[in-house]
């Protein structure tokens, strides 16, 4: 059965994150996960022009260092999914343009990495490729200058705004046995708590974080207690209290196995708001130290929820509120027999 | 066997078009076409107040207007792909906000309609999904104002320019047989030959369709004599001779089978300078005309490939050229044994 309740994909033919790639700027160097990720950058310019094709860059870094580990050539990756926060999906459009993958360019905000993840697995488990690249970016500053103000301005931000972060990652599905191993994956539903302040995108979230964790666990029958490790993509320390405290009235505590990527990339000490956003957050932390530490046997099954606030200039402009839905996938360990 | 060659994924369990929808705003509505939707207006606002809210609104009634005729309730449909030329593809995710139905948001420019329906037919194929609606949508205004100019300022255009339709088409794909069979897709790849002209479109996106075409033959060990009909998106009448050119130089000769939906969807005696265009242009052909043609028998198996210009007004900008792509799908009749 790969269909699960009405929103779980449930993997029947062992499909396997075969390696991946992140590449991360400065402020992400310098945080906690700075030693784990492939490639970082000392200026957040990335040696380009301008702060689109900085982001390009370094996605296109993500997926290429990816390929490499896996020791392919790119004429063998049989599909790329991939997608940004950047109007028209530029970065993942332009990276594409330049890879000569059969693209599926796919948007969900923050929630992308695990959108492009959960589709790959589908498409690589039912044999309509063999080998797909999930891939995603964002960057502080092209994304700063379309959805709020240019960073230049120095515009001053309330202690709930997060931190778009600079990064991008990309992981490589196939047949191919490693120790991790993707079991299933759930697609979310748009919620819309009518929330309207961009600068406040945790509390927006956290419900679409709660229905897509709810309704996993319905879905497979499954508890908390089934998990090492259930990791929302950017709630930041403002929706992370609150996605706990709607799983708690509905019979579901997570307190002690609840994390958050956007909590997770910085220190503390870091001038980052509430944490990190960006779809680059769950992604650059997933693909870097969330597999090291399943390969290394500490997790052993890990269910991340990416969480994307749908938010467009032009629709605040317009009054309305931030949709927002989240998309999740269960990693877990496989011992390999070699 | 569901992948073949590089790009082409063979659905292999008898994956149908069940119900299909179309909306369409008043200029189409005048078009040849012009009964074959099944809703239209006669004022570009489609009874809203601005035109952000008249593509949501002709969207979402293209969804539920399918999954009505397929006398079928939201909720039992599993999976909505959808994607739209908008920022943030607000169109879809507020369409779907409204309808609680799972969403995975794809952007492609105009090559959406047939991106959308070539995942939804594999995820239904392989069994993530019984029920799944594709679905796209356009409107001048929105379009016009966000890529070019707001209509409103009057801005002149060259004769290859083309007119982003008003148009929301959806289908909904399951393995419940119907007349109309869904045989297999060719997901395409990136292709830029360095035009940077948005008010030429057509010249961008033939050398995608083109590719797309002759890999889904080589990838099949098909000819155009296997087609009634190979359609292209919104090539217009500037495009689809270039197209057309290209293919013959490669020894594949479709002269006798290729139309346009550009070219189909208005009247040559419409001020739409080279014809139609926009995510819907293909959309509301295929679903309207092409599926009514097949279910008469009038045609028997149709490769329909949406084009999409990647189309980036901050990349205009920036000196960047065009990437475009164009993904296809192959419809044929079935005879329903009954």
């Amino acid at each position: 059965m790969r269909k699960m309740g009405r929103q779980t994909w449930y993997f029947e033919n062992n499909v396997y994150i075969n390696e991946a790639a992140t590449v991360a700027g400065p402020m992400e160097k310098q945080g906690p996960l700075g030693e784990t990720y492939d490639i970082t950058y000392d200026d957040l310019h990335c040696h380009e022009d301008n702060w689109e094709k900085a982001e390009r860059r370094i996605l296109q870094q993500s997926i290429q260092t990816c390929i490499q580990k896996a020791k392919l050539q790119t004429d063998q990756i049989d599909i790329l999914l991939s997608g940004d926060l950047l109007n028209q999906n530029v970065s993942s459009n332009y990276a594409a343009r330049a890879l000569s993958i059969p693209l599926l360019t796919m948007f969900g905000a923050c929630s992308t990495s695990m959108e492009t993840l959960a589709t790959a697995s589908a498409l690589v488990d039912a044999g309509f490729a063999n080998n797909a690249v999930a891939a995603t970016s964002s960057h502080n500053a092209s994304a700063e200058r379309q959805f709020r103000y240019p960073t230049e301005y120095g515009s001053q931000k309330p202690a709930s705004a997060t931190t778009t972060i600079t990064g991008a990652g990309a992981a490589l599905v196939s047949k191919n046995p490693s120790n991790i191993g993707i079991e299933c994956a759930t697609i979310g539903k748009v919620m819309d708590y009518q929330m309207g302040d961009p600068f406040d995108m945790g509390t927006a979230m956290a419900p679409a974080a709660f229905d897509t964790i709810k309704t996993h666990l319905g879905d497979l029958g499954r508890t908390p207690n089934d998990y090492d490790l259930i990791l929302s993509g950017d709630l930041s320390s403002v929706g992370s209290p609150i996605l706990k405290d709607m799983l708690k009235e509905d019979g579901i505590n997570v307190d002690e196995i609840h994390n958050d990527c956007g909590l997770m990339v910085y220190n503390s000490d870091q001038p980052v708001f509430a944490g990190g956003s960006g779809c680059a957050c769950s992604a650059v932390v997933t693909y870097g130290h969330v597999l090291n530490e399943i390969r290394k046997g500490n997790l052993n099954k890990v269910f991340v929820v990416a969480t994307g606030a749908l938010l467009s200039p032009t629709m605040i402009q317009q009054k309305e509120t931030i949709p927002c839905i989240a998309h999740g996938v269960v990693l877990k360990r496989e011992e390999l027999t070699s």
